[in-house]
């Protein structure tokens, strides 16, 4: 059912799409931006629009997850980044923002990877998600699965509403002859919190970790802006056609489990609104930001923006990117804005976007009909 | 019958084109550019050429409106734009060609919402049609959807040949809770003048707009050189595919209203005479050109060029673009050129394509031969 | 048969490839470069290389034009260019090599258009010519055919073997109400000498010239580094699928014809040795260089190239371009090569490529197996 | 069964992709690095990795050779470079490190060409060759099939274990009137050790190399940074689909050889470990390595890499190309990196790629998903 391309006689694959390779088409009635809503549900948790701030020192503080949930999101605190390995991260995050600026330098570089070999502090993690818990938003912390199992009755007892396990990439199964894997299944079965876990890039993999019991599942591998993965790994899965691939397990598993909705949360390389608009046409239920929230000035990265990849002990593949910083984190969601390029009043514009298409709610737009047209014919 | 490409497992959407996708090929004898007429006629009025100067402040002025009608083409004022904003928008136009020159300074774009806020006045729409109608051209405004059911009789008192309704997206439908929206069939079934409507980009709601009894529609969301809407939005209907879409909806309704012909203008995005001469090959009948036009020395902009969406007061999404001057608009539409580019002797051009192709008048070339190559192969 | 895309649902188009788009892959045995025969003949004329001298004032004088057959070519003088224009046209070379020197500079086309329109003077055509017979090489010239019937009896009389016609775009009849056309069928059935005519870019037009009795049909409307007609007309014939359109001409002439031949000769944008063996490859029996000539220490264009459409009255399309000269006419196509770009020992390289392949000479190397790669993914 | 595309009506061709069109998409469950073998076997020769370093004078010296032998790969040194023309080539390499660094200069083309006009000794043959056997490592030497002939004696004689024959194109049969060329099939027939040779980029070529005896085919005419054989010579194979076909011919060949296993060793164009992962994704057995390598701080080259191409006497076609060193070889090789763009640590990376995707062994890497997707997409 699915057309491959012959790459050559030994091997073939299909054409996949990023987001920049499609565009919405208004083709129906237009509609009034004040009547169509953007917010979101996930398990209890009610949220006024589909977004998830992404665990990344560069994006989320204690201070920024709280501003980021009064103004109606989810923020999510990286519990293995700096603020649960320095009493007070501020210093170093000063460094890193005071870092030399090629994008490629070996020595900020080297200076990251030592900047994050300091040890992650449970009671850290403890008094961060206190001092959330404490503000009255929706608490939620990410581990990477590799670091679960060591921290996740310390994350428990802390409280969280909402559990995120992210690696660059999670599969439902990881074999491994030297330690026991994590068993997910199991895992989040005994857990007493939602969980979103991810990411995953394909179908075949998205339906295994919806059949592990979480609740929602992020596609992508962390991001576009902020990975090489492609030039290091040989990996890149084209958001767009990921994110529909994924949507599709979502409508087959939610047939085979008799009705169970896992939500599909699209994570990384949109940089504009237009970026988490086409992720939604495409079939995403949320979108995690970073880089287009890396953007605010309350953002702990003051202008930089990061990934764990960046600092990673033996194969660092994303660089620290400079970013222009756009407003306040109020401007970055709802405007006004003062730039033309996308960075700010992301929710304005999906709702706008919405209401030139003439849908009204969030799960309809994912219907919304696109043409394939890349960028550079633009 | 529309050939769909799987985007991924749970989207599809067709591959759309841009004009710099196309090209149009000789496949026949050729004719002498003498023997070929370029002539348009749109209800009772007949013009030399198939331009209309867009209703753009940096384009449009009472003064180039005359001029542009003299020269055989027809002019609209954007009535709600500085001229109607301001007894005297001369010091304004100077100050916004004098603004920052980076296209995405925010301060800019700041500075461009100020001086629109100041309100639409309604003497002034009376004095600067009367301005125009004085010196015997044919008389056209614009104004928005949000604004038509406000000055549509101020407009229509004062005089108008054609009423130019034009928005980013407009439906034959607009749908809200808070206000009554426009009845677009029924305005325009009661107005006496012919109404041109726009912006639709594909063939269904360009099909419900012939529908609302227009003498036209506008092909495209008011361009490509200013403005962002594809990153802000994520919306973007290239134009190729566009006005050829909205060909084929003119086909079908004159058979469905038993011969009722609706002329297809595409608007937007044609910035070269090669640009244009491609839109009326994908079946425009005739063209709305900004940029092209705001490189004329009478131009308004003074060598800046901007759309409304440029000073959207929430949203801006167009950038100022600065433009060189090529000459008057006499030697923009008619020669000579001295310049190798196509931003010179627009319709010379037309006219010579049309004479290599061997075709002797507008309605018979919209079937010039075409081939699907993109610019960067060139 | 041919596949055509759906550009919207009003137009349909074929895909059409430029020599950028392809490649040659080796795929038999290979062979020695001394076996590989690359000669040519067209009617009773024998050449050591399948290359013409494009008619243009940059890279021809009658100097050149005996140099070049020389070295085994055949040289083509423009009688309408400079050298039929001035009976010293050395100080005019000179000023427009010492023109403002960017590339798209009003002044500079200004100034081109105006020493163009010097008349053509009759007995300056005889002179030039006799001065190229006398050196004792094949001798060929080229009208336009605006020119043709004012200029052909002072052609004739003063003695070509070969004579040239060359336009834009030329079919083998063109309508006008003005005047009486050019009747190429009857014209060339009347000469006694050979006629190259062109330039065609499809199989319909060029079928139609074949029918005209020429020896030879130019594909192509003039090049690529010198003009600007995509921009300025939209018209756009991409190479490779033009000369392998025409090829098809030639075969389906011969068999209509009842085995004439009619030689295929691609002209213009072949600005590298890999692009004139891919224009053999896609069925070329010849082809005609300009810039790729134009970079010779004797070219007389002094390390600028232009065409006829530079210097255009009412629409200059072409512009002048600054080459680099690489060294001898003799190095440009023999070598030995200092340069590693594929601008010098043109003919050695395609000597080289036809043994690498695996092919003996021109007619056989038509058939080389290609692959359709776009160069940006090199 | 394979689909051509129609480039005009007289030529058909495969569209064939480059590595940059593909990348690797993870679909099963994910594996610990620690289990992934990297392992590689050709004949009875055992490597720990599923490298070949070039033999290229930027690359390989007898030093060289040696550390990347012990360090787990297979060095292979050029027999006709500068260590078999001088007695010391350490001042010629200092030389041409020092040489102008503009990429196209004729001067630096001119000196390369002079300073390979030195004779190959036999005798600096034998003594290079002992000096690597001396250290224990894997011995293997490189010759064009031009010079085997006159060499290979004095090669065998000196001791290798595994002889190399490359040239840019490599048939099976090469056709030649005035010398008796050199018949492949006896030739590894006659020898004792196990012969790896190409370049092919084909099917049919690659099958008829495997005819010959060959223990390995290299795929590719010998890189992509250091050649502008595309541009020179027309020709080009896109290395994605160049290896999947000649891994086809492996296939079909073991099927008709009842069990053969030719290896296939994808050759130039990889710059990046992720041009090394997606290489053995199309069906590569092992790669060999130029630029990559030539980015160790031992590398011969000094910051410079260059092939045979770029001093070809006659048709110089390969520039010299200026490298950043990025390290130790160990450390290009297995980390720490300090770089984030696939330049350091290939094996981990590679390590890691096949973890992620859950393979255990190259062989079954050979099958992992891929997708088409641009790179200018990304």
């Amino acid at each position: 059912m699915t057309y491959e391309i012959e790459i050559g006689r030994g091997k073939r694959g299909r054409r996949a799409y990023s987001l920049d390779d499609i565009a919405i088409v208004p083709s129906r009635r237009t509609r009034d931006p004040k009547d169509v809503s953007v917010s979101w549900q996930i398990d209890a948790y009610q949220f006024d629009m589909p977004v998830i701030a992404a665990p990344m020192d560069s994006v989320m503080s204690p201070a920024t997850a709280i501003t980021f949930g009064q103004l109606g999101g989810l923020g999510v605190l990286d519990l293995e980044g700096l603020w649960t390995r320095y009493e007070d991260p501020q210093p170093v995050l000063d460094e890193i923002s005071a870092l030399e600026a090629s994008a490629t330098s070996p020595a900020a570089t080297r200076r990251l990877q030592e900047l994050y070999e300091a040890p992650v502090q449970a009671e850290l993690i403890t008094s961060r998600l206190a001092e959330i818990r404490a503000a009255g938003v929706t608490v939620a912390g990410s581990l990477t699965p590799q670091r679960t199992q060591q921290f996740y009755k310390t994350v428990l007892a802390a409280g969280v509403d909402i559990f995120v396990i992210r690696g660059t990439t999670v599969s439902a199964e990881h074999v491994s002859k030297s330690h026991e894997p994590l068993n997910l299944k199991q895992f989040i079965y005994e857990l007493d919190v939602p969980v979103i876990v991810g990411g995953a890039a394909g179908y075949t993999p998205a339906l295994h970790l919806m059949r592990t019991g979480a609740a929602g599942v992020l596609v992508g591998f962390g991001g576009g802006a902020t990975t090489t993965t492609r030039r290091a790994l040989g990996i890149h899965a084209p958001m767009a056609s990921a994110i529909s691939d994924v949507a599709a397990a979502r409508r087959d598993y939610m047939d085979e489990s008799g009705g169970r909705y896992v939500h599909v949360i699209a994570d990384g390389g949109m940089g504009s609104s237009g970026d988490i608009i086409k992720a939604i046409a495409m079939g995403a239920d949320a979108v995690m930001l970073g880089s287009a929230l890396a953007r605010a000035e309350e953002a702990p990265g003051q202008g930089w923006h990061w990934g764990a990849e960046a600092h990673h002990a033996e194969m660092p593949r994303g660089d620290r990117v400079k970013l222009n910083t756009v407003g306040s984190l109020q401007e970055v969601l709802f405007g006004p804005a003062h730039h033309a390029n996308g960075t700010s009043n992301l929710i304005g514009a999906l709702r706008r976007s919405m209401a030139t298409t003439g849908y009204s709610d969030i799960k309809e737009f994912q219907r919304v009909e696109v043409v394939v047209s890349p960028l550079e014919g633009f």
